[in-house]
Formats: structure tokens, sequence, C-alpha cells
């Protein structure tokens, strides 16, 4: 009986804790709400009133990508664009399916960076510093690699199975911008690419039909 | 007569220095406009032609709170729902009255550092390191500890007297996770808080009754 | 034909990866929408698919400054309010032009680190430090001098000619607060900017008088 | 010949903007120096010209932890300790092996979000917030969940088979401090753990003595 | 017996956990070794294995500074240069005594926003912002004011007896200028100190003759 | 008289205060000691008492740099290695010589956006975002453009005229990768650009010819 009266008090005391913390004032996380414009840290969070453990649950990595294609590969992102979950938390994840004899393009992320994880397969995986030094080297079943913040690097399946990967990344949006497509995938008119790369423009206009370029 | 001539160019020049800094495009602080959506680095500012010297004061911790609970304590937190002021600024108070016999529970604050400040009374203060070391301490009048970010921490009234301190944070929306409200407070089922803490269901059931939770 | 054949699925493999990265969904840039209120990481971004190459250049600083008041002297800014394109990007620039006898009077600026580039004539710059300690000298076109962040620092013509320089911030919103503009040039009374820098009333309200000031 | 007289000139170019980015003076990365004493933002750099291909490479999650305990799972970290490439570069990895029956317990990493993904099996797993609200779900093979950072969350395998799963983080250095250990396992006084957690000394000396704590 | 059986395994998994975690490699907290250089983000870490309770404590704020001089005031600071223990941490303390009649002369924190706490007597404070405005409010016990980073504030005891205060920072560092003593208290030349302040040279000597400056 | 006793105690309060933030203990800025080894958040700090206001100057960018080379350009930086007074404070500097018909090649900087500022001559700049749509424009002396940090961007000498620009950057270490350098000015095998570039390997070893790559 006089327990029952001491809990009251109690569950009071702790209310009145808790209520200095309600709603959309806890900003533990922060489930983007895409309809809203973004903002240099990420998108406006969804109130966290609707917010339901779903909100942290994403299964489209379960799925493998596609790799009939040229690159034999495929990559599917769990960025905050399709997992809302991982606004404003600093990490995110993406699926690599490399078939035999695939490749994922030379290509960098402006905005994180990377830790490759090899779960099936061989992946034949590298970089090139600032300081233009090679690093590569081959990975099994396990093995992780990192990849610095914004350099050039690449991955291909050096095996005779197809592999599958994860890669890690130090934030929620750490942007892709793959190689080929930036020079040969858009408008960019032919002869800048060829001075700022010293391609001849016979190779640039051919790859620019591969590659759905146009100029 | 000079002199009056020359003070028109002079705050004309000033002026425009000045004028490159209207109203709500200068950020030296971001009132929030706690009616609008969070975003990952706080709310959205408050217009700065609305801004008045009352949003950068707080009198909330100037009164006690009610101690009269099973803990004996209260914690009054000048966070950023309470003081918009903060919003953005990095730093964040609460007033922690702590009753005779009184205890503030074992608690993390999962976004921010903590230094409490000793005003009145004796407080035995501690932590535990993620390397699994305690270190606490009797805290007397005048002195202040701090609490690394994110770690387990608690607060007890040792004295003989009421204690009262402050506690600051290096961030506006520190958080605030009390242990055996979050293991006893919610809906957190029973089977799951056993297999996750080795406690006896009974033992949680019992502090669930008195917390309020349930399943 | 067959290499036709291939053309499409490769087309379509990047298509794929450029998918999810759609519209408003990835963040390389945040074009600030200056109608959006502010938030701590900067303004809310345009949509990207309104984007255009104007956002990200910005003529102002082409023009020289009216040097024709007092100091001698103008600060044209292409901070966020005037360049959105640089919103939540971490730099920004500002022009200075000082004409023979000019000076840019001590300052701060609460929110960046600021690097000066003489482009022509004389400059003696300096700042003084948290120790109190005065570092300044006389710069010459092409020099470059950096002045950290928060501190009281000033730029002098010393020499013959108009002086022309451009100052780097390690912020899109550096803020400016300049020390006679700020003591003088607002409603602040006379006793309490008396009392606090113990400058005499008479002087206090002589430069208030010149700087527009009041109380 | 031409040409080959155009080849020195164009290899000096480039030289001169590589030599501005020599040995210790490009930060694209920094592998840890574990020798040396740790900073705020992580372990001093090895020597760019010591660093090769296998420091960017780890293989030690390739191996399954031992199960063979009371909790019937192992966590095996690839945090700046064990893998120094990741020092500085905001990202980590650890691997989860939960046997049948087994479980992660009640933790939270104070300085770092997590993503799970699963593996293999099937994983009960997740989080209370500071709003005191639980979000758990099940996962199975490919899904991943977000645990927002400082948060208390476990993970349980809820299958028939042995689970693997692989976590990443948003800190090179997340931490982990589990809720058992910091209260049993350590010398933090019985009567101290107590007052704090509610829990009656005959528990707290029980499981004192089930996980080697003291006091 | 059995349950004898089952504590080794037990320990032994957690002790695997601890493992990865040990001495200096984990950094919940990097008390400062002052003896070693500092760096951009703090002093190096003091080995974890050397540190105790005492770190994290300090005692000097518990004893009034002495006001026995012309501002009538004292500053005592508990920066990381006082208290290691906040090293990294993002936040620090100062006591402030102010004696009747006795001020806090106009200062910014380059590198910290404040907010002050009135523990005892009536305080006038208040801040100037880059937009030019003027904030100031009298305080009383209790109440808390928020001074943004950067900005030139004041603290004036408006009341009849002794003032005390604490004033919390974003930083472990916040950094303190001083107005008066920038300009007069260093040997900044005074025809510099004229042209950038537009005091005349007749008060600027007095005042580095009063403030120990030369030039 | 009077006045004059009451210097002393004034000039010893004030000491107080700047007694509290001696020698190596202020961190307004910490020029790089460049002998110490890196740290994930810049250099250590050269001891206070040594440094100088030479510490805070650069004159290297006064002088042009060498375009007498197939580039037709050359870049001089003012980053941390150059320039160490920079070191920590988020900003750098460097110079653009190019010559008429000269180019800045395809270019990132993996850790810094950029504003291009364009003293003298025409220059054609540009870059590609993540999404893959391409900005580019033609500058005129004055105007400015922004690079947004990690995206592949260039500059090409469109006028008559040699062209001559400074780049400011949003860290005292932006980094450089060229893209040309980076696939063909090293040791990475020729299959494995192949590989990932899709170029053929024809053009790819012409290419490693001009640019001294191997392999």
């Amino acid at each position: 009986m006089a327990k029952k009266m001491m809990v009251l008090p109690l569950f009071f005391a702790f209310s009145f804790l808790a209520a200095s913390l309600s709603d959309a004032l806890v900003q533990d996380f922060c489930v983007a709400d895409l309809m809203s414009a973004d903002t240099p840290s990420g998108f406006p969070c969804k109130k966290a009133s609707l917010v339901t453990e779903k909100d942290f649950v994403f299964s489209g990595l379960g799925v493998a990508g596609n790799t009939s294609n040229l690159i034999k590969a495929a990559v599917t992102p769990a960025f905050t664009a399709q997992f809302p979950g991982v606004n404003g938390l600093g990490v995110s994840l993406a699926r690599l399916d490399i078939a035999v004899g695939g490749v994922i393009p030379m290509h960098t992320h402006p905005a994180g960076s990377e830790i490759l994880l090899v779960v099936e397969g061989v992946i034949c995986a590298g970089f090139v510093s600032s300081a233009n030094t090679v690093y590569f080297k081959t990975l099994n079943k396990g093995d992780i690699m990192i990849f610095p913040q914004g350099l050039l690097h690449f991955q291909i399946n050096s095996g005779k199975t197809a592999a599958l990967g994860f890669v890690s990344f130090s934030s929620p949006n750490p942007g892709l911008q793959i190689l080929d497509f930036a020079l040969f995938g858009n408008e960019l008119p032919t002869d800048i690419v060829a001075k700022t790369t010293f391609l001849d423009p016979v190779t640039i206009k051919k790859l620019k039909g591969v590659l759905g370029g146009s100029g």
C-alpha cells in the first residue's frame, strides 16, 4: 500500500524529466522528410510522432542488383534518398553486385570515405592518392578495405564467381561521381573534354556515343 | 562645419558595410522557430527582425524543481525546447535539485558532454568509461566535474542538506536517456529486457510496475 | 551492330546508378533559397532542377567599391546573401578597395578566419591575439596574410596609390563586427560604453555623433 | 621527335604540381601511428612514405568470433586500434556472430551511429530513444537497421540458425559501453548501483559475481 | 556448481569485448597532456592508464577571485590549461566575481558561445550583433543569458551587493579578447590605434598609460 | 596621484586575466610545426613564444608560376605545407597562371570547396555534379565561381592574353587529384585503367608515355 503511494510521485518525477523532451523537440534522430527542401546539414525531420520502427529499417539491399549490362555490375544505395532514417546520422550503406568479368568503374564519392566489405567472391580494389600513389589489392571473402574521401577508386571482380560486397560511408549522402559518366555521359563539349584530359576527340566522341553523351 | 560635412560620407560608408548584413541574412545566432520542422543542425531561425533581448534570456532555472518524489530530485532543462536562443550555438544548461537522500539516477546524454557545478551541498558523482573503469568522487560547493559524451553517469546527494547544481552541455540539445526509464518505463517486452540485461523477469516486472512500463 | 546492342544495357546500368541520385536528393551543393528561413547550417537549398551555371558565378566583385567617404575605403562582400552558391560550402570572398589614406577599421569576423591577398598597392595589416600579442606587417602586391577567427584586425593603405585586396573566409557567412560601429553606431547607452571601455563620456558622445549612434 | 621534346616540360609541369604535395604533407588519409599519443581528432599519422596498400586492408572480420560463452555471441571490431587505416576517416566496421539463442546485450556507442546489416540468419534488434519510445523489429537476411548515436540498443538471434551481421559506424572509434558490464563488471560499489538503478543489492551482488565485478 | 562453470565463459566473452578497447585506444575522453604540443583539435591525451578521477574534477572555481582592482571584478577560468579533463570535449566553465560597482569590460571569445548564469546579485549584461543591434538586459539570481560566439559583450554589477556568476562555453578553449587590453595594453603603435578606431592620440596614450601599453 | 595608485591594481587585474591565457595554452591559431607528425585535424602547433608576424604572411603567390610546359599553366599553392600559418584555420589559397592556350586540366580537391577569382584575362571554367549535370561559364576579370568539394572541374584560358587567377579553399589542405596524372602518371597497370575507364590500352599506354607512368 505504502509502495503504491510511492509509485505515483516517482512516476511524476520521471514524467517531468520526460516532459522536457517531447515530440519534435528531441533530436536523437531526424528521419528525412524528403518532401521538404534539403539544407546543408540534411533534410528537415519527419514529425517524431509519425516515426515508427519502419523508418529505421530498409530491405532494399536484400535484393541483388541487375548486372545484365556492359559493366556487369550494379550499385544499390541506401542513402538518405532511399533510406530516410540515416539523415543527419553520418553513415550510410550500399550494395555492390559484380558478375564475373564485371567492374565498378573509376569513381569518387565527393562527400564521404568508404569501407568495402567482401561478402562473396574475389574483388580487386584500389585507389589513387593526391600524392599520385596507387594502392590496390585483391580482397577475399571477409576482407575490408578503406577508400579515403574524394579519391578515385575502383572495384573489379577478379574471381571466377559473382562477387557481392557492401560499402559503408562516413556520410548519409556521400555522392557518387563516375569518371566515364562525368566525361562522356553528358553535354560537356568534346573540345573541352579534349583540352582538359589530353584524350583525342575521336576517342571522346566514341565514348560519348557509348555512354549517351552529346556535344 | 567641415567636420559636419564629413559625417555623412562616413555614415554612408558604414551603412554600406552594414547593408550587406541585413535582417535574416546574418547568422551570428539562430533563435529557434519551434513551430517549424527541426533539421539535423537544429531548428530554422526566427526572423531576425522579430528577435529581442528576451530571446537570449531564460529565467526558468531560477526556480527550484519539485523534489517531492521517490528520487527526491528534479532536473530543469534549458535546452532548445525551453530556451530557443541556444539553438545552433553549441551549449546549454540545466538545473539539478537533489533533496537529502535524493539521486539523479544512472543516465546518459547521447549528444553532449556535461560539466556539473555544485552550488550548494555535497554531491557524489561519477561515470563509467567504455574501458569499464569507474571514476567517482565527492564534490563540494564550487567543485566542477566533467562527464564525457554518451557515458553512463549519476549524481547522489551525499550530504546532510539539499544540494543544488547546474550542468552545462556541449550541445543545445544533448538528449537524456535515463537507464531505469529506458528499461522499465515503456512497452519494451519483459523477455527482451531479460535477455539483454540478465535481470530476472520478476525484478523487471516489479520495476515496470514502479516506473509505469508495460509488456 | 553488336556494339550498338551493347550500348543500351550499359546506358541502362549507368542510368540506374544515376537514378539513385535524382533532383533534390543529391547534395554536392546547396544554392541558398534566401526566401526560406535560415538554419544553423545555412539556408535551405534551391530546387536542383532550377539551378543553372549562373548560380555558381558572381560578378559583383569586379566593380570597385565607392571610397568617397571618411574611411576612404569600401568592402564588397560575396557572402551567402550576395552569392547564394556558396551556401553550405565553407568558403566565401570579399573585395577591399582602400584609397590613399584609407583604412578598414578595427573589426572581427565572429564566424570565420580570413586570408587577405594584396592585388594592388601597399597595405599595412595586423591583428591582436587572445594572449594580447600584436602581429602586423606591411604587405606588397602578391603577399597574403592570415587573420585567425574572431580576433580584432585592421588594414591600412600605407602606400601612395589606391590599394586593392581580396579576402577569403573559412565560412560562407563569416559575419562582420566593426568595433567603432558596435560601440558608437547604435543605441548602446553612453554610460554602458563608458563603464565597459574606460573611454570618457565626452569622447563617446562625440563618436556617437559621427557614427550615427544615440543614447 | 618534337613530341619527345614536349614530354619533358609537361612532365615537369605536373611534377611541379605534385611537388607541392609531398610525403607527410598531404592528408588524404592518416594511417594511425598507434605508438604515439592519441589526440581529440585521432592518432598522429604514420609517415606517408611508409604507408602501403596493406595499411588500407584488414582481414580480421573474415574469421567468425568465438560464441562459446554465456551470451553465445561475439563482437569483432575493426576500429582504429585494430585497423589503423580508418583513423580520421569517420567510418569503421565490426562483425557480429550470434549463435542460436545468443544475444548482443543492451549497450551504447557513445561516439557513433550504427547501421546493422544482416548477412545470415534472423535478428531481432531495437533501440530506445531519449523520448523513451521503443523501436524494434525482426530483421532478415539483407535487411539493414540504423541505431542513432548514444542510444541503448540490442540484437538478439531470434532465428533457428546462427546469425551473422556487420555493423558500420559513423566514427573510426565509436566506443562501446555494455550496460551489464558497466553496472556489474567493475568495482562500482553495490550501494551506488542500488541507489542509481533501483535494483536491489542482492540482485546486484549476484550479477557482480557473474560478471566479475567487486564492491 | 553449474553456475560457477557458466561464469567463466561469460566472463571471457565480455573480456573479449573489453580487450578490443584497451588502454590508450579508447577515446571517450582525452585528458590533456599539457607538456606536449597542442594540435588544432586540442592537446594529445594523457595515457589512459595514468588517468584518475582527479583528472575529471576541478576545485579552482570554488574560490572567489580577487576583486581589489580597478574593474572590481575577476574572471577565474576552467579551460583546458587549468582543467585538462575538458580537452576535446567541447565545453568549459569560468567563474565571474563582480564587486559592487564592478564590471567585466567589453570582450569577445573568438572560439565559443557563452551562457552566463547569475548565482548571486544583479548583473546587467549585453552584446552587440553583426547587424549592429544591441541586446542587453538586467539579470537576477537564477537568470541565464546566451552570448553568441565572437560577438562583443559585457557584464556589469548593477546591484547593491557583490555578484557571482558562472559562464559556460561551447569550447574547452574559447579564448578571451578584452577590448581595452587589445587596444591599449600592448605595443600596438598609437597611430595605428588612432587610424583604426577614430580615437584621438591623447585618449589612446592616456589609456595605454593606465593599461600598461607602449608605442 | 590617486589615479597613479589606481593604475597598478587595474594592471594586476588584467594581468590576472591574461595569466590564464599564457604561451602554448591559447589556441587562436596553430602555426604548423611541419617537423612533427600530422594528425587528422592538422599539424601540431609551433610553440607560441616562437611565433612572429612572419608566420602569418606568405609572399610566394606574388611570383608568376612557370608556364613553359605543355599545359601552359602553373598552380602555386599556399597550403599548410607552404604556408604553415593556415594550419587548423579552415582556409587556404593558390595562384593560377594560365598562358594563352593554357589549361588547368580536369581535377578534384578531395577535401575542400574552391572559389576562383579572375584577376587578369578570360577563363572558361566548369564542373560536373554527382547528378552528372555540367555547369560551365566564361569568366572575365573580377568574376568569381564556386566549385563544390570533390567534384571534377577545370579552367581554360579562353582569351587572347595570359590569365591570372587566385583560388580560395575551404580547407588549409584541400588536396589535389589531377585526373590525367592519376590515370596515366603512375604505375597503375594498363589493364586496370582499361577495365575501369573504357579507354583502350593503346590510348592509355600513349598517355602513360607522355605523363611518365609505367605498367
